[in-house]
């Protein structure tokens, strides 16, 4: 049938995503309908060359397997941290997070090497459109979406479309400044809202109670091996460490007056959350938009995403969108 | 000759601008070229009975002097603090800077008593479209405006149009917290830039030195009869009083990183700062966006108005360029 003939290009039109964190480089095929079909998952190299090498080397292999699975490839997405220029396809600079990546240009290795189009946007911007297209923000017209991983990335859609700003500096939400002095941020400044509550955060501050004897307590199960996480943190603070629960609450604080100046800036109707730790994090910012920010901000709903990866989603729809709109 | 034909109908086409700040109310005739041809001032009244009194009484004032200048008023644009639903022509809700202000159709009582189509929108983003039309702002796709007076309000300019947000709460510049503490706010909250760098914040501070007996420094001249204000704090701290100088030193920190918020969440080309303290933010303000922005913000510019009256000014520029552009 005509339907069914639909559903099978729906399902045999894909893209190769590809997301360059603080930590993972992954690469995914992902078919029209936001489904991953397989991923591939390293440790991102430290390193510009061998940090291309893995990306393209990971691309071709996502390619046999494309082949494979008898998916038509239309173009690469890349999602990267970073200030990126999407019209050129180039990393413009990053914070030390990811290491010698400024000024790169990642369309002309990737398109030459792949013989395919390819699009580049921030890792938080590309979570942005994965909501739009895929998430809780389908149909709003004006929402914003926070990323919460080893950083903290962000996306603000306005009239339906991603906000990049003039330098494509907007949306840099982790860099939102909570404070006149606070932590150091991976950025060079300090009070940052990924200095307070991001993964990396919670787990400097998680290893500092560790090296001080001050984390482990009582019906806490953590090996001598293990490394020091965040989740331990979460953990001792729910069995009453005090220390713990403090941090956690400092972070919570920071991350909703954070949001609550994104709410007097931008006013979107909603906030998506995302990462490993959004659902910890939704409660306590919805309560602190409640208790600080203007009355006529109080009513913006705070939602976790439901997406499996909103940034690999989010670099997949920028060559879904595009290629079937066909202009490049 | 016909160009002195478009000068005159350009002179003689006007509107009646109302501003009502924390402190004032202001009625002014407009020409269509941005020529404020005439301004009444008052106190702002503390309760709703006398001040929606006082601002027809002004405006019936400003009617008939607009009459004797031979000037044609096409409409009444109003700017005031709190959140304003522009479509309504309502305040929704002000903070305890304007007292029973909240959920005040304005629209409807002035455009009765005038028989005059109505504007109405916030005091900073009416400071924004005078930029727009007469000021720095023209022609500048991305920029932002925050204007320090009693409090701080600010406008945003996003693609050439004003950005309202989902509950007319965007640009609420003046409440961006930067500070998980800090001192107390007009809002109900904490650490807004309002309540740091604000006309307000500053005397406030002005104040408690004086009644320490702190503020006086050699060679300042001070009557005894004289209010103490802002003024009096920046003259102190030019003549060499340390704690004079730390309360602005912080003020500027917090107005300059609540701009790096901004910059990192709109990313604007250009910051404009208005007010009586502009002049004075202004190279303290650029140089903390220079210490502690994303490298992509460091380059925004940082400059002070030119406008004599950005409020009263985008305040008129609402009736002149609707009613030019023929629609209601
Ligand atoms: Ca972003
Ligand atoms: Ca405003
Ligand atoms: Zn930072
Ligand atoms: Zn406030």
């Amino acid at each position: 049938s005509f339907s069914q003939d639909i559903d099978h290009i729906l399902e045999t039109q894909s893209a190769l995503a590809v997301d360059l964190g603080g930590t993972n480089l992954r690469v995914a095929i992902v078919c029209m309908k936001g489904k991953i079909l397989k991923k591939y998952t390293q440790p991102n190299p430290k390193t510009f060359e061998d940090r291309m090498q893995l990306i393209l080397k990971m691309c071709f292999e996502a390619m046999w397997e494309a082949v494979r699975l008898n998916c038509r490839i239309l173009g690469v997405g890349v999602s990267t941290g970073g200030r990126v220029n999407p019209q050129e396809g180039v990393v413009l600079h990053s914070t030390k997070l990811i290491q010698e990546w400024s000024t790169i240009d990642l369309r002309t290795p990737i398109s030459d090497a792949m013989h395919l189009p390819v699009w580049v946007d921030n890792d938080g911007n590309c979570a942005a459109l994965a909501e739009k297209k895929f998430g809780h923000g389908k149909g709003v017209e004006n929402f914003v979406t926070i990323i919460t991983g080893t950083g903290i990335g962000g996306g603000i859609i306005h009239h339906s479309e991603l906000v990049h700003g003039s330098t494509f500096c907007a949306a840099e939400l982790g860099h939102i400044m909570v404070s006149l002095e606070g932590p150091e941020c991976s950025c060079g400044s300090r009070g940052c809202i990924e200095a307070y509550a991001s993964g990396m955060a919670l787990q400097r501050e998680a290893k500092r109670l560790h090296d001080e004897d001050l984390l482990k307590v009582e019906g806490m199960d953590m090996k001598l091996s293990e490394p020091v996480t965040a989740a331990h943190l979460i953990t001792a603070a729910s069995l009453g460490n005090p220390k713990a629960d403090a941090i956690l609450n400092k972070a919570c604080t920071a991350l909703g007056v954070g949001i609550i100046n994104i709410l007097h800036i931008v006013n979107p109707s909603l906030v998506i959350l995302s990462g490993v730790l959004a659902s910890y994090y939704q409660n306590p910012v919805q309560h602190i938009v409640h208790g600080r920010a203007l009355l006529s901000a109080q009513s913006i709903k705070v939602v976790t995403s439901d997406l499996e990866d909103p940034a690999l989603l989010g670099a997949a729809s920028m060559v879904l969108d595009y290629t079937t709109r066909r202009t490049y």
